[in-house]
C-alpha cells in the first residue's frame, strides 16, 4: 500500500489515504517519490479555479522519484535502457495525440485538446498519478529523464515545474546577446526566467515583484536591478525600468505574475519593436484596459502568449540545470519541505507568499 | 506660381495658396502632381489628432507625378537614372537617420526618432512638402520609383497609401500557403490587406467591416466571406469566424479599423497559437479591457504591432501592384475625384465613409 | 481479388500479381485506386538507388481513390467522419513516431527513424501498400483527406507528389512579396514550385531546366522567363539570372534537378543574403565542387536542405490546389494514363523525360 | 607629427612613416591609440589577397584609444556626448550607404557596395585611418562606444575583431537553451565562438582544431572537448562529434577555419535539421567536394554564411564583454604585444600560428 494526498474537491482539506499497489502494465515505470512541489497551480487547482479538473486527485505534477519497478525494457528519448534505482523525472504532460489539427498543422501540441498532466487532469481514481504520492506511476509512454550526473533531487525540485515553463518562456523570447530583459514576478517561474535570460545572453536582468524575501532570491540568482511593487507604484516602476534603459524601456519583457495588471505595465516597460511574453495568465484572474494605440501599433511591439510546456522543454531545462545550476543558489529557493500531512498548511503557505518554494516529501 | 491646399491649423478650412518655384538643390527632384490622395490620416490631422505636426501643412503623404525637373543626376534604387517626364512615386518618409539606437541596434527604422513625412511632419512653411499641390518638391535622398510598365498612376493613387502598409502588415503576418485570414475593416488598409493575404497564400479571405460599399469592394477583390458589422454584434462576429474555420478561428488575423474594440474582438476570432498584427490603431481612439488569460496566454497567441513603413514595403507592393494588380479592380477604389478647391468636402466624405477612396488631382 | 503491379527487385520487369483482400483492422479504411502516378523516384527504385527498401514492393506513393470499404468510424483531421464513396486523398508518410529525439526535441519529424512511406519502405508481403494497385489499404491511423469541392482527382493527381514537395520547400523558402525567384528544374517538383511561388508573393519567378516540352509547361503554369539549359551552359544561365535580376540574382532559388551540379549553380544564380533550398537532391547521385567563400559566407547566403513532407504539407497544399489550382493547367502535366500492364513503359518514359506526369490508372 | 606602421604594397615590409595632425573636421574625434592588433585578414592583405584594397594601407580594423581631441560635440548611440580622455573603441565599418539596395531592401548593410572598412579599404593617402598608429582620425560619423566600466582595454583588444565578429556568428546561430554546439577553428573568432555559444545557452561546446597552444586556451575559456586535428584525421572527427553527441552531430555547428575542407566536415559533423554558420571563409581558398544529397538535402541541413559584422554587433559584443568577460581568461589570448617596429614579425607569428593574439601597441 502507498500514501498518497487527495484533494477530494475544491476547498476541502487535504485526505491521506492508502492505494494499493498499481498493476504494472507493459512498459509503465514505478516511482519511489523523492520531492514532489506545491506551486500556484495547486492552490488554483484547491480553489477551484481550473476548469475541467476531475477531482479527487492527487496533485503534484513535477517530481523527482527513483524507480522501483519497470515493466519490461524501458528507454529514454536517447535510445538508453531505464533501470531499478535510476532516479529520474518525468514529463507530466502526457497523452498529446501527435493526430489532431493541433498536433498536426498548427505544430502547437500545448494546446492538443487531448493532452493531459499529471497532477492536474488526471483523477486519483485512475490511479497513482500526482506527485503527493509515496509512488508514482508512469503509464506506458510517459517520457522519463535519468537526472544527469551532478544534478540532485533537491536542485531539481528546487528549479521545480518553473523550470520547463521558463525555458518555454525563453524559447518564445529569443533573446540576443545584450538584451535587458525585464522579468515581472519573482515567483518560482520568475525566478527561474531570471536565471534563464542571464545563460541565454542577456546582459541586465530586472525583475520587478514582491514580497522582499523573494526579491532577494532574484538578487541572488543574478538580476542586476530589483524593483519592489510594494514601494513603487506602477508607473513609476515603468519610469525606473526606462530609467535603467536609457530610457527605452527592456529588449525583452516576461511575464510571470498572474495578474492581469501587470499585462499593461509589461506593455510599457518594453521597449518600441521590443518583445513581450506572457506566461504567468494561468487563470483567468479578470481583465486588464490596453491603449492599442500606444501599447502595441505605435510601439511596433511584439506580445507572444506562451501555455504549458512540452518535451523538448522538459528536456532542455534539465540540460541547462545540469550545466550550469551550480552557479546559482537554487537549493534556496526551498524554504521549507512539507510531509504528506502538512499539506493544507503548504498550500496557505504558498497562497501567501510565505515561501518561495514549498517542497513535498511524502 | 503653383497653387497648394494648406492646411493652417487643425479644425479650419483648407485654403488654396500660392508658392513660388522651389530652389532645386543638387540631387532635388521637382514633380507635376498628377494624383494625390485624401485618407483617415488626412481627417486625424484635420482634427489635430496627432501630436507634433507643424501646421501649417500641406496635406498630402502619397501621390504619383511626372517629373518636371531633374537637378543634376537623380539614381533610383536600382541604379537607374531618372529622366524628366518619368512618371513616378516616392516614399512619404524620410531623413531616417541610420545612426540612432532603433536604426542601427534595434533594426527597426520606423521608431527612428528623426523620421518625417511628407504631407504630415513637413511644415508648409518649408516648401512643397505635401501631395495637395500642383507641384512637389522631392529634397535630395527622397527614394523615387518610375512606375513600371502596366502600372497606371490610377491603379497606383487607388491603392495609395494602404499599398505600403499593408505589404508591411502582410510581411509581419508571416501567412502560409492554405492559411485563412481575417481582415478587421474594409477601408483602404484593409481592401489591401485583402489582396496582399491573397497573394501571400491564403486560401480564405474573411473581411468584417461595413459600410456596404466597401463590403461589396472587399468581395470584389475576392474575400470569400464578408461579415457586416452592422449587422452582427461582437460575438456573433466571432461565432461567424468560427464557423468558417472549422471553431478554430483564423490563422492570422489582420486589424486594420483604428477602433480600440476591434483589438479584443480580433484576439477571439483567431486560433490558439495563431496570429495577429495590429496595424489599424494609427492615432489614439481609447483603451480596449482584454483578457490576458484566455486572449493571449491560454492561447498562445502572437500579436504584433505594424507601425509605418519604409522603403522595401513601398518598393515590394508597387512590385506587386505591377504584377499582380489588374487581377483586382483597384480603380473601383476610387469614389470620387476632387480638385483643390474641394478638399474640405473630401475630408467630410472620407470622415463620414461615403467614398472607398478619396482621390486628389490638383 | 485485386490486382498490383509488384516490382519484386532492382531492375526486374513489373508483374501483375493477385491480392486477396485485405483484412480490415479497426479504423482502417480501403480505397479503391482512381490514380497514382509514377515519379522519379520510382524510378530511383527500379534501379536500387535508395537504401533499405523492402522489396517486393507494390510502388505509388501518392494516390487518389474512392473509399470501398470504412471499418468503424474514421475520422479525418478536422473531426469530420469520412463515409464509403467519398473520393479522397491520403498521406503516404506513416508511422512517424511522435516518441524519438527527432520528433520530440527537433521538431523534426521527417527525419524520423520510425518513419515509413506507402510505395516506398511497405512490403508488397505487408499488404496493398502502394498505389499501382486496384485497391489501396489505409492502415489505422493513415492520414486521410477528401478532395474538396471543386477538385478532381485528375488535378490532384496532376500535381501529385510534387503538390506536398513544393509546398514545404516554399515554407522553406520564406518567400516575401515581391521577390524574384528561381527554380532550378522543370519536372513535377519544379512545375509545382513554380506555381506555389507565385500564389506565395513573387512577382517573377525563372524556370531553369530541360527539355522544350517541360519548359512550355513551366510557361503555361506562368513562369515570367524560361532558361534552357541544353541551349545555354552553366556560365551563360548565371549571366541570364542576373541580368533578369538587376545584376544581383534571384531573391531566393528553389533547387529541384536531382542533380548535384545545379547546387553549385544555383548558389551563384541567388543573390547577396538570399536564400536557397534545395529539395531536389532525392538520391545519392555525387558530389559537386563549391567555393565557400564565395559561394556561401562572402555571399551572407542562407542554404536549406528540404527533405520529405509531413501532414501540414500535404494538407496545406490540397487546400492550395483547390482554391486556385484553376488559375494553373494542371491537368497538361499528364502527359499520358498508364494500365497496370505498362508501367515498365511508364518508368522508361518518366527516366528519358519523354512525359511531363505518368499517371497510373489501374 | 605621428607615427604609422604603412604596408605599402602586398608582399613588402612593414615600413613606420611619419604623418601631420590631421585636419578635423566637424564631429570628427582623434584617438591615442591604446592597443590595436594584428589578425589574420591582416596576414591576408599582406598577402594581396583581398580585392580592392587601396595600397598603402595602414592596417588595424579593431582598436581602442583615448580621445585625444573631439571637433565639436560627438555623442554616442545613447545620445551621450563624448568626453576628451573617454577610453573608446570604434566601430571599424564606415560609409554604408543606407540609401542602396541591399540597405533598404536586403537589409543586409553588409553587403552594402559603398562600405569600407578602417584598417582595409582606406588607404595611408587618405589619413590616419588605421589602428597601426599612434593617432586614429575618426571621421565624421564613425561610429564609438565609450569601454563601460570595468572592461580594461587589455580584455577589449584581447577580444579583439573576433568579438563582433563572433556575436555576428552567434546571431545567425540561433542557439537554443541545451544545444550541443561545435566550433571548427580555435583562433580569434574560434575562441570568442566557443565563448559566445556558452553564453547563448549551449551547454555543451566541442572545439575542433590546432594547435595545441590554442587548443589549451580553448579549454581554458570553456570548451566542454576539444578534438585537436593533428592527432585526427576527419572521419574521426565526424566521428568523435557523433559519440559525443548520441551519434547525432552538433545542434549548430561554426565554421571559424579559413579552410575550405572544413566545411565539408562541419556539414557532417551537425545533426539533420541542425544549423551550421560559415563565418571562416574569409578569402578565396579554394573549393571543396561536396554531397548535396548526403550533406544537404536529406540532413534537411540549414547552412547560413555570415559576412563582416554591422554596429549591433560590435554593440552587443560590447556589453556581453562586458557584463560576463571576467568569467573567461580573455587577457590569455595575448600572446605578445608588438611595438609599430615589431609588424613583420607579428604578422610571420600570427601566420605561422605560434600566437593566439599578437596586439600592437605603437
Amino acid at each position: 500500500m502507498y500514501r498518497a494526498a487527495v484533494m477530494a474537491a475544491p476547498g476541502k482539506s487535504l485526505e491521506v489515504r492508502d492505494y494499493p499497489a498499481p498493476e504494472m502494465e507493459a512498459g509503465s515505470v514505478l516511482l519511489d517519490t523523492i520531492f514532489s512541489e506545491v506551486c500556484g497551480t495547486d492552490v488554483h487547482l484547491h480553489h477551484g479555479r481550473l476548469a475541467g479538473v476531475p477531482y479527487p486527485i492527487i496533485p503534484g505534477h513535477v517530481s523527482v522519484g527513483r524507480i522501483s519497478i519497470l515493466s519490461g525494457e524501458v528507454l529514454d528519448v536517447e535510445g538508453e535502457a531505464l533501470r531499478e534505482g535510476d532516479v529520474v523525472a518525468f514529463l507530466d504532460v502526457h497523452e498529446s495525440c501527435g493526430s489532431c489539427w493541433y498536433c498536426l498543422v498548427a505544430k502547437a501540441s500545448t494546446r492538443c485538446p487531448s493532452r493531459r498532466v499529471y497532477g492536474i487532469t488526471y483523477s486519483a481514481d485512475e490511479g497513482l498519478l500526482g506527485g503527493w504520492s509515496e509512488a508514482i506511476y508512469l503509464k506506458p509512454g510517459v517520457k522519463v529523464i535519468k537526472l544527469p550526473q551532478g544534478l540532485t533531487p533537491e536542485r531539481y525540485i528546487a528549479a521545480g515545474c518553473g523550470l520547463p515553463t521558463a525555458t518555454h518562456a525563453l524559447e518564445r523570447a529569443e533573446v540576443q546577446l545584450g538584451d535587458a530583459i525585464v522579468v515581472q514576478g519573482c515567483g518560482p517561474v520568475g525566478l527561474n526566467a531570471a536565471v534563464m535570460a542571464q545563460l541565454s545572453g542577456a546582459t541586465q536582468v530586472i525583475v520587478v515583484g514582491a514580497p522582499k524575501k523573494r526579491l532577494e532570491m532574484a538578487r541572488a540568482v543574478g538580476a542586476d536591478h530589483i524593483v519592489d511593487i510594494e514601494e513603487h507604484g506602477p508607473d513609476e516602476r515603468i519610469a525606473m525600468v526606462r530609467e535603467l534603459t536609457h530610457g527605452r524601456g527592456a529588449d525583452v519583457t516576461i511575464e510571470a505574475t498572474g495578474n492581469p495588471a501587470a499585462v499593461a505595465e509589461g506593455m510599457r516597460m518594453t521597449r518600441d519593436n521590443g518583445r513581450y511574453v506572457v506566461v504567468g495568465q494561468y487563470t483567468d484572474a479578470g481583465s486588464v484596459e490596453i491603449n492599442p494605440h500606444w501599447d502595441i501599433n505605435r510601439k511596433h511591439l511584439e506580445i507572444r502568449g506562451c501555455w504549458g510546456s512540452d518535451f523538448s522543454h522538459f528536456y532542455r531545462g534539465i540540460k541547462v540545470l545540469a550545466k550550469h545550476g551550480d552557479r546559482f543558489p537554487y537549493e534556496g529557493f526551498i524554504t521549507r519541505v512539507y510531509g504528506l500531512e502538512e499539506l493544507d498548511e503548504a498550500l496557505a503557505d504558498v497562497e501567501k507568499l510565505r515561501v518561495v518554494k514549498a517542497v513535498v516529501q511524502p
